[in-house]
């Protein structure tokens, strides 16, 4: 029996079926529009296949809540015509299977957990650095989440003495994805981080601030692995700076292992997120 | 059948038996000693009852994984003659009873889920602010520890613009429990922070730097409450202050509630430690 997936994002919805195993028989994607444009879309793609279950990985805020008579609904995103909207009682209906739902970040970090560079580890956290940040915790198969799903992107942190940038984050002055994040890469800059691929002081301050990150997440959660994907650390200086900034801060307080082995690059290429859907539904449990 | 518990800390063993109610029957304190005069001590207390199980929070760094055949040990502790003593290990064979064994402050906040200030909460996070600063996480019964026990005290902060203060972990420039335990108040002023209570700029300072720390947690796991136990915040007008710079620097991002029920004082009355201790003796699990 096929196995249904969507990587729900702001820009675009990836949709595939696939086995037990994790391998993808089929997928595709399709642009995020209005609700009543794409969710009908992807109906249309998975009617040609016999699912058993549906596993979805979404963009927030969204109610994680599976106690929630809420869960699975679209909270107070700026995309105003999917607030409100219910993906989890959508996809119910319209396939009529059980549809687990969490976030983008908990999918990947679940992807990777199950079939990527976590597999074999009891914990694994999954940093995603782009256009903004977040991060996603597995434990023991079961991803972090509480009444309400963690923002771990927004965490407070030390600024960098010779940062100047006020921060692009509304919400936050000193905040990871404030400092940290592609966006305020490209606003402090003036230009794309893969247009700076030479100027070392980008790459220090970025892993000056990540280093920072993953001392406050060891600190916290104790990950048997850091795994850090998104488009800014394909600049391939960057993690190892982090795993030596890292190292440094910490300071030998705690020993997480080889920082070469405990930080690391995604294994699932970019696939991690709609595989981490995948076996969202086949775990189906919290 | 009675339920033991020790709550064994640096300078102090506190050995009780009770009831599954959480009811206490019997309570006594015992120095610190050698490990081979102190355990024996507590072996005397429990062989006065019959006990079926016990419960142990203990100081660090420990062994916590219960998959480890090192269960129990005592890690790198400065208090060299306690190296390598496993409590589960010794209690187990001298009380004949099965011993479940977590950090004081996970036991503190299982104290406080199962029958103080989170009870009836779905998870629950503890901070003690005394001599250092830890803190213990509960979700669904069940304490947070990876291969290692989290050190959530040591999170990098962001530091005060008036603060020169150097810090005083040995570890880390600026981290929390260096800049913001009562170690670092008396080391920064002088003087503890008990003689220190007129002094609105003490108590602004250290609002700020527990305010970020709980915006820290807040972001990667959730809490449904957060408690603030020990020495420090005994302070009163400390907790109000932590609530409104707290919600400042959140700042809408998230909305954990009313911050006055979100953030509390302990309602078990110095008595978390051991009453979590006999939890983790009751519920005995992970």
């Amino acid at each position: 029996m096929l196995i249904g997936a969507i990587e729900a994002g702001g820009t675009k919805f990836v949709c595939a079926v696939g086995y037990q195993n994790g391998d993808i028989v089929e997928k595709i994607t399709i642009p995020t529009r209005e609700p009543n444009v794409t969710l009908p879309e992807a109906d249309r793609f998975f009617s040609s296949f016999k699912i058993s279950k549906m596993g979805i990985g979404s963009f927030g805020p969204v109610h994680v809540d599976r106690k929630s008579t809420r869960y699975g609904e679209i909270l107070e995103t700026p995309k105003q015509s999917w607030r409100g909207v219910n993906m989890v009682r959508h996809f119910t209906n319209s396939q009529d299977v059980p549809v687990h739902l969490d976030t983008d970040v908990n999918a990947s970090a679940l992807g990777e957990y199950v079939w990527g560079a976590g597999k074999g580890k009891d914990s694994c956290l999954y940093i995603t650095v782009g256009t903004g940040i977040g991060a996603g915790f597995v434990k023991d198969g079961l991803s972090l989440n509480g009444r309400l799903h963690p923002e771990m992107g927004h965490i407070p942190v030390e600024r960098h003495e010779e940062d100047s940038f006020e921060g692009c984050c509304p919400y936050h002055g000193n905040c990871l994805e404030g400092l940290a994040s592609g966006t305020a890469i490209r606003e402090r800059y003036g230009r794309e981080g893969k247009h700076l691929s030479d100027s070392n002081e980008v790459w220090e301050m970025e892993a000056f601030y990540l280093a920072q990150a993953v001392a406050s997440y060891l600190y916290v959660l104790c990950p048997d692995i850091v795994i850090i994907g998104g488009g800014v650390p394909k600049q391939k200086t960057l993690l190892p700076l982090v795993r030596k900034k890292a190292a440094e801060r910490i300071n030998g307080y705690v020993n997480p292992g080889d920082f070469k082995e405990w930080i690391v690059s995604p294994a699932l290429n970019d696939e991690q997120g709609i595989k981490g859907a995948m076996a969202l539904a086949i775990e189906g449990k919290r």
